[in-house]
């Protein structure tokens, strides 16, 4: 994607910093924000600007950088920044990876400086890892929809947003979308807006219209349409956390999305890298849901925020993410490969893969 | 419901007119639609200024009703008024009500006057009949629910607006409703929001906050988490036309919550006066869906609208129904009682029953 990227590490005379792609402003305006300490980073997670598993996980991982870099605690940072969404397990492992070369470096004699730069360097090596991740994402991914759907020209409905925006590369779902449309696959794309913050009618669509990808909005609710005028041939969403037993979190809607494919036969893939993959997490239950403030609901979103759409006082239910169950997944894409039908086993060989493969460490 | 009435005619010196509260006004503010003539009311109608399934046929009732009393071609009024909004059959069938008043007072030798009041009374008639259909529908409704769920305490999961602002009593679904809060039995109503008009938001919340009714706002898809959780004991929703098979069409976001409903294993209730079956649409395949303009989706609502939330230029699927199929639902409440299992058979016997009993004429 051309234009601002939504993530840059920068280090002017003042001190490094890092510069946000402000997603509150998409997609009428394209604002960078930038953090100078992890404060701010955290009210940057916390309020959506800066949003999306892969890219939650880089952030977290520069901003353990920031920190030590600027001579702040390191370990309290990290503290900070892991625990400003529960529900992303990305964030998480990203603070992680930093945090602990940070550690490292200090065990292994480095200075402060020494250190910093351990970081940094870990948070570097997310981000290229997290690019290449994309790119075998959307290979699988591609392969996975040529199979299920030999006659191609897929017409492919996705939910929230998870494209370049969320990752260092072209992201997960949408990655996979862009692959197909590159591909000349790609028949319609079909964008459900993601209530309450409506991450696909301004994320999603804005980054389908720069790709020049055939693409139409719709409510969440107008997806049964779709389906049953047999508008659907297959649904690819992202995930913020898959528990060992392939249970996955994601955006709230996505469980719906899942339950209306399985009643219409048409496959339900995710599209996520192994480090969204939790195996510390046994199932679906156990994963902790974000319950969001319910002005999300009761007031207009973006421009208009603080306009009242309901009477004063009335109480939302506002959870950011829903849980779909193993069962009603036909596969969850990785860029280690395809896990389907999808099982803990197979999603533990997978982890296991990776993380040997490529010397990740664990959370 | 105190403060406006959802409608009402009125006659002072300078001729009759209908007054209409404007929904797209609330909840913030109580605003009179005067309107004078035909091309107002379509207009009203076509806006959504006055909506609703049984509201919307008392208002082309009275709509014939003014063009007769103001010395307009009723014909012609009649067709203007039929055609404005496709699915919802109570329209036609209201015009049709005070048109075949109008048309039988003029054969039997009345002159214009005697002609238009005619069809002041027949709107008048069919205004009082919903009423009373209103009350018989929340007794039936609240019989149901309690044979369906024995424990009390009902958690219910509406969909759009089906209360006092849509009928000339209580309404339909939130009648039914209504009448399980004054029986002590409503543990909590779940309001879904109702992209993307919001008519939950705007319009079934402000009435349940005035009933004093334990009320939750969500988005529309975040009833699946509700399901998922445990959380709703039955889904009830009203209709805007229902096919002689019992395939109903509703606000588009229905069909959804009864797949939901299925695969939860929870009851799904329509209510609905007779006068939304309409025998000569034989299936749900042959209902015609209105598309509503793209610009409800691609720009915020209300106060804001012209706000947009995506990409100039994008393309919205924005359909105002969707169609459930009759295996779908558990039940469909009438004035004249329930028919459960659905099957096209039960609902005709019904409807006749219905059409002999008080004289109703067919459309």
């Amino acid at each position: 994607m051309g234009g601002v990227p939504a993530l840059r590490w920068d280090d002017p005379p003042e001190g490094p910093v890092i510069a946000l792609l402000d997603q509150r402003c998409l997609p009428s305006e394209e604002v960078e924000l930038v953090c100078t300490d992890v404060p701010a980073l955290v009210d940057a997670v916390q309020s959506l600007a800066v949003r999306g598993a892969p890219l939650l996980g880089i952030a977290g991982a520069y901003g353990v950088a920031l920190a030590a870099a600027r001579g702040f605690d390191v370990e309290e940072a990290a503290v900070q920044l892991s625990g400003a969404r529960p529900t992303a397990v990305n964030l998480a492992y990203g603070v992680a990876r930093a945090r602990d070369a940070h550690r490292a470096a200090l065990r292994d004699g480095a200075g402060p400086q020494g250190a910093a730069q351990a970081a940094l360097e870990a948070a570097r090596r997310l981000h290229a890892e997290d690019a290449e991740a994309s790119a075998q994402m959307a290979g699988h991914g591609l392969r996975l929809l040529q199979e299920l759907l030999p006659g191609g020209g897929f017409r492919l409905l996705t939910h929230c947003n998870t494209g370049a925006l969320v990752s260092g590369g072209e992201g997960t779902a949408l990655g996979v979308i862009a692959a197909a449309h590159r591909a000349r696959e790609l028949r319609r794309l079909w964008v459900d807006e993601t209530r309450p913050l409506l991450q696909g009618a301004r994320l999603t669509a804005y980054e389908a219209a720069r790709a020049g990808m055939p693409y139409t909005l719709l409510s969440d609710s107008a997806a049964g349409s779709l389906f049953s005028a047999g508008e659907v041939d297959a649904v690819l969403v992202g995930a913020d956390r898959i528990a060992a037993d392939g249970s996955v979190a994601n955006k709230v809607g996505s469980y719906p999305l899942a339950v209306l494919a399985r009643y219409h036969h048409v496959p339900f893939v995710v599209v996520a890298p192994t480090t969204t993959v939790d195996l510390s997490t046994p199932d679906g239950a156990s994963i902790e849901v974000e319950q969001r403030p319910g002005h999300e609901v009761t007031e207009l979103p973006g421009a208009a925020a603080g306009t009242p759409v309901a009477p004063l006082g009335t109480q939302a239910y506002n959870p950011a993410f829903d849980v779909t169950p193993p069962e009603l997944l036909t596969a969850i894409v990785t860029e280690n490969g395809v896990v389907s039908p999808v099982t803990g086993a197979g999603l533990a060989e997978l982890c296991n893969r990776s993380r040997s493969g490529n010397g990740m460490m664990s959370i």
